[in-house]
């Protein structure tokens, strides 16, 4: 008596049944349950859920009445202001892709980017006209006839320079607001019709090689934002502060989640320790996200800018690099829950989360912090996780030291590279997304990053795993920050060379005595061909997601040259 | 410089970047992440996470080595115990479906769903063999010679009969254990090709009319799971008390999200009040979801059975019928978290909430349970929700007290009634999905129930909401439950008749003088028309599901004869 498949299975879609998943019904949703809550907080402006949802159809309705809609590329470049978070729903709700610019690359790359993605409207922060103007005239002038000059859009405020704003009007620059006011509040949107339509484009930060631009579609901004809440435990009218650029990967899709959840966005021009800490006693903060770079920053503050103990428990999810041991410890005392993903722009942010365990509760703070530094599991949302040997795609075994690759499979896994067939046949071989990144799998099935490919040193034919150099420098009391690239060497190919940002200033006539200082300090613990045979003192340069920009200290590196034999 | 479509949108699916959606992935995932977490606790049996994983690939691989696999279904008459939990699991992994059966229905009514879904194995608890035996048997009997006859699992419990475990296996059934042991626990199941493909069958209560079999997807079982998580603020690691039926629209998708929140399940074979209290001493019980009836018992339990004051906050979600206020301020009083939802099995369980809003918390509980007691706005995962004039589908205006259908639009919408079509023409009119519930829409867009079509009452030619009597009713302080359905009337055409379950039994001598008590309170404060016209007392019928099963009270109003004007 077996049913047929046909019976059971044969119940078509229809309109009753089936939508297509878009993260822009959150909006509405929002407005309808929460009118009066904030949903946007700036510096004295604030605007509630009711006054998002009628500004972001505005925006819709005023991009369509220029023809901006499907097919259309909207760029914005500008730091975590409302503007920028607004045009994550008017941007789509008119059928066009959003494109948020890193607001800290230069003119030339910018030029790049809005020519790759030509972009029909950019939308300028008024603190960065200048740069997108100069950007403007680098692609007019390199697309020569074929040149159509796109819609600007000036984001005013009062913090910035006025002459700014009358320049950027005089070039022909419609102000915001007077662009939204151009629009409907109650322009009528609708979903996509398919759920793979495309959201957001976004570039790599391009660490390693030009930048790439990563397109995202509704479907995955959809589930990354209910997986984000889930794998936080971010529940109803969460308070977050945007201490990660909103440019970058959407802001994880946090821009999406906080509608899920009607929570309010604290927004910050400029990150500083002082505005963090101000930001949870003033406005009660529960959340923020930050690189590790950022929590070093934190926890580093002169006393009189922090607020401990902290009022209540703030949640920080943090990614981009492994943080730091100590980083993670003295967070932890401070009071931060602190939450370590792992994630790219390939795939809408964080999608391995280090998921706490009931057993660690009970371990040292040393332990729990080396546990909480790796990559973890994978997302709710993420289907596939596997760390691979590439050239059988065979999972390594789970014996925390055999290296493969991180490789990706699921629904928050990019559509694919815009306009970039090559890349996209790489990046999507065998069936699944090659992530880049070197890891071990743990045997108890976490993932631990040991080094991008690129970062491996490789001296006297063993595998140094540069990060592992940078932890373990760290932990010297006088470092700041620390970051390990290869350089040529005359005896072993290549050795560690250490570029390291000290606490405090040292004069240079010292630096020898601090860098052999530190070299004995890893000389005590580290195998001995891991210890760095160059330390170079300064500023590390960081991509504006605070990145460190390893392809710029390898150029470093190179100009050095070789270290000779004899000053070993 | 406009960007063509194509471009932007002509990145196709891969392996790599689009996996079918489905709740069975979650279990894979909890195994990994908290392998020894418990996942189900019964009594004194315990599985972990690990053990639930090994125990439903068995169960997957046990059937499809019985050739049960895409288009069987599995039927499972069971209470709330582990086996039914993995069968929410196994079943599908098998490519099968799920069909939990109401263990309060008949054996006749059994045999009707049997035949209707063609269940290829039937799972059937030691406690209810007997009835699922007879059942069988009236299906042989009116099938003739096409009776096939099912595979028969008993599943053993030994607080249960153990003659009728000797009598089933004497039947042919194969015991549960028995039949995972001949399954491997390491079988490779795979997602389903498509995320449309069925998942589960459930049989409607039937308050109304014949079962019909409500067909859902696995698309829509993985939404709901994370939308129950997102709505409720249910984290990760949730202890879960079983108290609503798993066999109630699989427990509302609640199987499914708690193994997206590694969190655990407490079983109940029988739900009392002083099972509540003592799993949530024992246990630390966060969460559990249970009809109103349900709560009226446990604010009314003797307090020797009680733990009062709670040792922690407990969130109940509550839905079903509209929870009277007094219920509802008793609950808070107590210290239990009442979240108000409402909901089908059409529509995946709840699909609406009624949110709570940070400027209630300041008024009086009477208000507060007012505004709680209304159903809300939509769920996350429901894109649709309106309240219509059904002649011409257009919203009423959010007045409060415009009558019209509620409609349901989105991807927790079922895929139809299984082998119905004209149900299913009835039930997707217009694009929409019609729950044949009447209610009114606030001004502030939250939803109201004011009756089902059937439940209104004509009075003289004005409607009387029997929900509003119902209300009223459960503030005299005898009244402990009450139901109201139209008595006919030898003046008024039709009459309300108030079916009165009292907090103590009285002598039938004292009834008409009770009777009498509450029409005066009645009239005090409701419209006159609107006063039971008749008061009759005794227990009230109900589903298995806890709702007032009024068809049967209309059966004894009928039975009863018209109300004679010389009684009035």
């Amino acid at each position: 008596m077996k049913i047929t498949e046909k019976d059971i299975d044969d119940l078509p879609k229809n309109p009753a049944n089936y939508t297509a998943l878009t993260p822009l019904g959150f909006l509405e949703r929002a407005a309808l349950v929460h009118p009066h809550r904030p949903s946007l907080i700036h510096g004295s402006l604030r605007y509630t859920w009711h006054d998002t949802y009628a500004r972001c159809r505005r925006l819709a309705s005023a991009l369509l009445s220029r023809s901006v809609g499907a097919g259309s590329t909207v760029a914005v470049i500008a730091p975590n202001v409302p503007a920028l978070y607004e045009a994550h729903f008017g941007v789509p709700m008119a059928g066009a892709v959003i494109n948020a610019i890193n607001i800290r690359l230069n003119a030339s790359t910018i030029s790049f980017l809005l020519g790759h993605s030509s972009s029909a409207v950019i939308m300028v922060d008024q603190e960065f006209f200048m740069l997108a103007d100069e950007a403007l005239q680098i692609l007019a002038k390199e697309s020569k006839s074929n040149y159509n000059p796109p819609i600007m859009i000036v984001i005013a405020d009062e913090s910035c320079d006025p002459k700014v704003l009358q320049y950027a009007l005089g070039r022909g620059a419609i102000e915001y607001e007077k662009f939204l006011e151009s629009g409907d509040p109650e322009y009528p949107w609708k979903p996509p019709q398919d759920e793979w339509h495309s959201i957001a484009l976004g570039y790599t930060s391009g660490t390693t090689a030009s930048p790439k631009g990563v397109v995202l579609h509704h479907r995955g901004a959809y589930l990354m934002a209910l997986s984000n809440a889930v794998i936080w435990g971010m529940n109803e009218g969460a308070i977050y502060l945007w201490t990660l650029p909103m440019f970058h990967c959407n802001g994880w899709c946090f821009t999406w989640a906080l509608a899920a959840l009607c929570g309010t966005s604290i927004c910050l021009r400029q990150v500083t320790a002082k505005a963090v800490y101000s930001a949870i006693a003033n406005h009660g903060v529960t959340h923020f996200c930050a690189a590790p770079v950022v929590l070093n920053t934190i926890v580093n503050a002169p006393q009189n800018e922090t607020i401990l103990p902290l009022p209540h428990i703030v949640n920080v999810m943090t990614a981009g690099a492994s943080p730091p041991a100590s980083v993670l410890m003295a967070m932890t005392r401070h009071g931060f829950r602190v939450t370590h993903t792992y994630g790219l722009s390939e795939t809408y942010g964080p999608s391995t989360v280090c998921a706490w365990k009931p057993e660690w509760d009970t371990l040292p703070p040393e332990n729990q912090a080396r546990l909480n530094a790796r990559q973890g599991v994978r997302y709710v949302a993420l289907e596939g996780l596997e760390v691979v040997n590439t050239q059988d795609m065979k999972p390594v075994p789970a014996d925390g030291t055999t290296i493969g690759e991180i490789v990706f499979r699921g629904n928050i896994v990019m559509k694919g590279y815009l306009r970039n067939p090559k890349a996209n046949a790489e990046a999507f071989a065998n069936g699944w997304y090659h992530s880049g990144d070197l890891a071990v799998k743990h045997p108890d099935g976490y993932i631990e990053i040991k080094d991008r490919s690129k970062d491996i040193i490789i001296s006297g034919g063993e595998n140094i795993s540069s990060v592992e150099v940078e932890n373990f420098l760290y932990q010297h009391p006088a470092i700041l920050e620390a970051a390990v690239v290869a350089r040529s060497d005359e005896q072993w190919g290549e050795s560690p060379c250490a570029f390291v940002n000290l606490k405090e200033n040292i004069e240079k006539s010292d630096e020898q005595r601090m860098a052999e200082d530190i070299m004995k300090f890893c000389r005590a613990t580290l195998p001995r061909y891991w210890v760095p045979k160059s330390v170079v003192f300064g500023p590390l340069p960081k991509t504006a997601t605070g990145k460190v920009q390893k392809h710029l200290l390898r150029d470093k590196a190179k100009a050095m040259g070789p270290l000779m034999k004899s000053k070993l």
